[in-house]
Order: structure tokens, then sequence, then C-alpha cells
């Protein structure tokens, strides 16, 4: 099965859930929708058309409850422009540090779409803090640790939006084995 | 000739400089691409399949030179999250607020798609000012104005992006007549 997707850090997560996994770096295009799961289903479409074999993509985003969901669906442009520096920045002043990354998986099995989303919640840090991971992981506590997802790899692929995501995925592919 | 859009502002400022122009609330697709250019040639393309008539696109943008071009091609998102507010914020501090609004228009006359891009330089103010057009208009300086977007509508509708894209198209198509 193919994970459709350029990067190189959501495959490296996806292959530790998913054995065998191979990656295909198409670049297929991604809508700007409000939803993940559109702009997910959207982009499966165009890959199903292209390999005609089974695959998946994922998109993924960071909301931030006091800044009306930013960056969330764009988190990839944001974090390339303003980076987390700018996150912080916006968040100065802010008494509500709740936030939620979310996961969406769509799989196209050869004949219809399904998809699996998964949510990690927690807070946006005062400081980056850590070097794994990619994206906001510095700035991002997931509840239950005190650490970021870019201080604690382990912890992150145990919680995070993406593997609970691909929890959905792979329990859906066992259960029809 | 259509104008494919679901934004009143827009539709206004360009019906002043087309006479006749009919509007058409399509909601069609738009992608995440780095340049405004992409996302009206795709959109473009969805459009025209739908109304099989000649018709326009346009997308628009801020570029913040010191935030790396964000907003940029995610205006519209970021507006309805973050707002002029927001982007006072990530402009604290910083010493060039130096920014352009940028317009492309997407046009198809039924046989090819042809695209005018416009611009406008100018800065960010140090606060909002003014009541009138949308989005980052209170926040923009044009180049040879003291007033914001938002205080000067004819300024404006004169020496705006979108008013230099829909030159470009009306001189395109007087030079066809």
């Amino acid at each position: 099965m193919y994970f459709v997707t350029g990067n190189k850090g959501k495959f490296k997560e996806a292959s530790l859930v998913i054995p065998g996994l191979k990656q295909a770096d198409l670049g297929v295009p991604e809508i700007q929708a409000d939803t993940l799961e559109e702009v997910a289903r959207f982009s499966i479409e165009h890959a199903y058309a292209r390999l005609h074999e089974p695959c998946f993509v994922e998109d993924a985003g960071l909301f931030v409850h006091a800044l009306k969901g930013f960056p969330g669906p764009y988190s990839k442009f944001v974090n390339h422009t303003l980076d987390c520096g700018g996150l912080l920045k916006l968040m100065q002043g802010e008494k509500d540090r709740g936030a939620y990354f979310e996961a969406c998986i769509a799989y196209h099995d050869g004949k219809k779409v399904h998809t699996f989303t998964g949510r990690c919640d927690g807070t946006i840090a005062l400081a980056g803090k850590g070097r794994t991971g990619f994206g906001f992981d510095p700035v991002f506590l997931p509840e239950g640790s005190k650490k970021t997802f870019a201080e604690d790899e382990g912890y992150k692929n145990t919680v995070s939006h993406r593997r609970r995501a691909l929890d959905g995925l792979t329990a859906f592919l066992n259960a029809r084995k």
C-alpha cells in the first residue's frame, strides 16, 4: 500500500505503524477548505487516478482555540512563513492556550474512499523546545505530558493525531482480512 | 461575461470597471499553491466546465515582506481567523513594514485561459483605520497616500491590485474587438 506524501517526517511516523508501507511523492493538489477531511478527500481522488492501487493521503493541522482554529488546514504554509516564533507571538497575552492537532486519512481501496480522523488535545507551550519531529511539534504540549512533541518522539508516536488516525486505518484493514 | 466569485466586495469593484458584468457564485474549488496564478488557473477550469461561457476568476492576497509573504494566497482564511489585529501583532517590532497586494485574474474565452496580474505596493499601517472595502484594507497604506485602502475607497479603486489586473483584462478584450 502507498502513502501518498512528500513529507518524510509523516512517512517515517506512518511506516512505524504500517510495516511494508511504500511512499509515493506525487505532488497531488490540495484544496483550500475548512476541514481536513475535505482536503484529504479531494487529494485521494487525484492520487488514485494516477496510481490505480490502494493508497492513502493524510492531511493534518494545528487548531488553536484562541486563534479561531488558525493555522488549521494551512499549517504547512504558516510553518514555512511564520514558524513557531510567529505562533508564539500571536499567543502573547492569550489566557486560553488550548489547541489540538488533527489528522485525517483518506484511503482508497480501489472501489471507494474511507476516512479516519485522529485528534490530540493539548496546549501551546510558552516557548519552543525540542528538536525531533517537524512543523509545530516544538510548541505543542500534549495532554498528560510536560514535554513537547519535539522533546519526546516516543510519546508523540503513541498519542499523536497521526497515530490515532493510522490506528483507525489499520483496525479497518484488519477487520477486512 | 461572468465574474465567478462569492465575494460581494470584489464583484462591486470589478463591475465599476466592466459595465454589464454578471456575478456567478459557483463555489469553485481553490487549491493550496504558492502563487495566485496557480490558484486562479485551477479554479477557472472548474468554473468554465460548469458555465460554458466566457468567465473569469480572481485570486488576491496580501504579501508581507517581514513575514516571508504571509498571509499570501491564504489571506481570506487568515482574515477570518486572525483578522487585522493578528496581523498587527505579528508586525510588532518589525522594522520593515513593506507589503504588497497582488491579484491574478484567469479569464477563459471559450478556447483557452489568459491571466492578468496586478500589484499594489505599500506598507502595513501601525493601526487599523477606515471602514470601506474588506479584508486587510484597514491596515494597508498604498504607496503615494497617507490613507489606508479602507479610508479612501476612491483611491483604492484607482490604484489597487484588483484594478490593475482588471485593466489588463479590459485592454486585452478591447484589443480583440
